[in-house]
């Protein structure tokens, strides 16, 4: 997995900041989520976001000209190894048929779309250990006949 | 990708019996998604469970038992090529390291379970076109260190 | 690869009715590479297109059946060995990252919908050797910020 | 995916210049997707398109003259995740067999060539979201027999 | 490597016979090396020829009608395992770059046809040893500019 | 890929001397294709090939002294994604059966060697399009039995 | 396989010190497996943990600041090649589908947590040879049905 | 994963005669996890363990002849997909470096044997939720010089 | 792994009569390892070995003529998962560069020839366990320059 | 494949002061091949063979120290691409199962060791061509029961 250089300089500045993905979130106005993926260069910010976002963190404008671009996205590899994430590849593979099966009856022959699509997560304390809640909303997209 | 024998067997019952998944979430006190997962052999069902599944799928006893097999789980293929099951995994492949990020910064080192996990499907009724809502909860297992 | 055991009984039958996909084309009111995708189980028709097709090749309802069901897709294999098919996967490996470029340019961060998609084949008469003329035309979905 | 250095160069030099691959179309006489591989080079320049070119471009001679020279081609990955890319591979898991079906039986048995191969991008103006159009046109090559 | 059930049927049958691919040669008007590919459906014959070859082999119309369908091609695998075929594997592996520079200096961009194609076998009788020797030529294709 | 460091070196004196491998095979009294398998590091020369080679190319005793040392060979990949050398591929993955069939057909159980091996490329003229003929010739080698 | 960069910073300075992992165990007040772990980086330390640490190896406070890091685990290959880890691996080979028997028949469906665990070396003596006695300890995680 | 044909048919046996793994260690006189290798095939059996084996079961001496062949071992897939049999992939993965790190620290450069090895499992009662104790021994192999 | 149906046939009538590869080795005259190289159908017989063979097995002509053919040879898997066999996998993993080294230092530039191959097993009594005595012997093939 | 900085310098050394594996060998009273490994760091020395070693090349201390390191083992790549090595590798594609067929026969159940090993080469004179003689001896390791 290559992770991008500039991560880390995201990653290392936020540190010496002393802001959470939370605090980001309440300075750009996106989900947490969303604004790890830019670090990660999933995402693409616009001019007034990357602003915003290297003011926060103290660093440059090269830094915010090159969040602003459309990245190659998809960090690999084909089969993660690192447990949290290898634990999502998991219930891919054990519960992508039955998941399949019920969204097909739900709503017909398509798909829930990746790019019109949002995630958040929470924290749920509980007395037996507290668990992550990952919510995902995708717009579901009919296959067009044609 | 193989399938079980049971699976076909399963869901050629259900059709005949004009019964969703929604259906036998009632029938059996279980989610659907668990339900769609004991169809496909990636959970075991208790005797009892079991019994009222193949009772409401006109089956037979043989059906019965060996749903309550402990079954070897994991349905492949590493990549997977059906476009509603790949998006899952592309979604890991963009937002895996984003989400590693924001669940260890709420909950510190360790990961989400994918086995004492619950998953929930859900239609969001928009304008724009109707959403999928998929709801994961994971316990949140900290490393131990000893 | 594995090819559906329904679509040899289809292409068989096609063959026997002395029947072109262009004848299919004016039968179903579909496209004729969408009849072809339905052959190969990667559509689902409506029960009304399922029982037009199945009365001009001469098939029982069963087969209709089966062809309203929404199908497992993707045929794999990972590198096509067949050099009609690996040629479009070689176009991907030359031309993928510049299309990226090209269409990032005309639309912003986003994709070419495979699912709000269609596609198109003719055969351009040439005097230095006939061209395949193929035109796809997906929806662009533009990244969802959150 | 190994992108070469003077696919940097070039990028960077277009945006210093706020020139588009449209714009470079004007000044080459070339398309715009065949001006996007050069700069990926996945296609190899004449001497006078590459000083055309540079010249735009503001830069030097040994760019130009690295154009000219023909490259190594095949951006990889197997399976891309970039999902704007994964896209067009995925049309290919899901329609190649069905395409090789039309294909043959419009023209025989013979491929669509990759190498006497021109691809076109047009952005469709669509109420309900603008569409991509992409056209390829490939001479037919019939199997030879000997 | 799935050899087609039809290979072993005209395997068997040339065997019967007592025809070699030579025989063959003479009575098809082919040459050798593509009557073995048609037995092993990697080309695809005239009517004439397929039942010139039927005839000769002692076979029914059932077979001539099979050998006349455009096959998928490609019999893998990837690497392949037998000495024989893995020599000329080595044989690219080891001189594909060198023969990508001749090539291009003597031609140009662009390749060696593999559907404008002929190959020849041929025995050369070597008091050292006899040798094998292999002919191959291909249409030289040049990248198309557009 | 890794092209080897010294394969550049060579490269670029070749093109600054304005020589050809044609020429360098008056030169070396070597065949062109072995001396681009040299450039590559698919061969090793004798000292007194190796002092002709930078002597013509204007390059010092150590490129000479690199050049007679025994190269680990085979540059991959597994699959190549050049065109010009996935063809080649593709004609083992098509042609390689029947080319087995052919040479056991005469010459009995055993291969075509690699090593005691020549290949020779030559352009044919032709008014439908010039054409690559490819030569290779290789010691056959039986089977021991023991 | 990438070995972190600070691994080798803290095997370098451990033997300078002449300190061996039991030394270590002893001062950190941790098992030698999990201090290898945190070497290895695929274990994060607490503050105090990591002061100790670099303060008995002679390492500076940015050593232990980066010991402190959430890691990104799992260090590959997917098939390892060194023989005292494939070792392991073959294990799971040849004796993972009867481990998962027995384990399954002791306590039911579910799984041995590899988060909630420990793992200790011994060394037996034993006239015939000595012994590596490893012993694994992971909560068993039953499937949580919902 | 190919399961043998003669696994299901001894679990089966098992089931009918409510033996539990345990159950059989005491019949046979060897360990629950030896057995259960037995009847997945990557274990032979001398014939008086098979004898006693399928008389307790209620089989065949075709069944006991079997049973005493030297398997072909490895059960595969690469990549576990069971989460159960997984958890143990990922504990190499993660720890397979720092166990070599010790073992080698505690014996020398040399390996664990797989093949002069045992392992036991054990359930350990515990009010936070019980816990698979697994213990395995190896011989230690030294390298030999030469 | 594939093992032909006609090594099952094989090695039970050779089970049934009693002979060992070593009797077989007398009634032969051929050496054991490349008999049951025969066996696996990777090495194919003359008429008369092959009738010697099937003589002392009791099997019939069809058996021998099946081994008078020339067989598809390599029996995979790419990594084999059999302990047995991956330790000759791992000793050219661990051994390959250096036995590379001294090969070419004894003889030059070549290989040594798998085909010109013989190998012999033998058993070494030994007071600390008895040895697996290996030696395979082939020609030494030099890179024929051209 | 990633050859240790620390081999080319081993490797240089030994070609300056003339030495070949043979030499070596006298010098460090172990087998050339044993030496060879060593220079791969296939092999870790004793503090004398060591010193002797780098006495013998004319190094430093500092390479002696790195030489008793115990090395992670096994240079890959998964398939060979040099000829010299994928030969030993095709040998064990072919002869594998013969090889385990007569182990066994001879042996029972259980493996040739790859750790209490060794390996010899040699030069055998030959009129129609030298052979290398490769003869390798491991320690036979039966199946524990347990």
């Amino acid at each position: 997995m290559t992770i991008p250089a500039i991560t880390q300089k995201l990653l290392a500045a936020k540190q010496i900041q002393g802001l959470s993905f939370t605090d980001l979130e309440k300075i750009l106005g996106r989900d947490e989520v969303w604004i790890a993926a830019l670090f990660y260069r999933q995402a693409s910010a616009s001019e007034d976001e990357a602003s915003k976002l290297v003011e926060a963190l103290g660093l440059g404008p090269d830094v915010a000209s090159e969040l602003t671009e459309y990245p190659l996205k998809g960090l690999g590899p084909v089969v993660p190894t690192d447990p949290l994430i290898y634990r999502f590849y998991e219930i891919m593979q054990v519960y992508g048929m039955p998941l399949k099966e019920v969204i097909q009856e739900k709503f017909g022959d398509g798909i829930m779309s990746a790019i019109d699509f949002t995630m958040d997560v929470e924290k749920e304390t509980d007395p037996k250990g507290d668990r992550v809640k990952l919510t995902m909303s995708g717009k579901f997209l009919p296959y067009k006949k044609w």
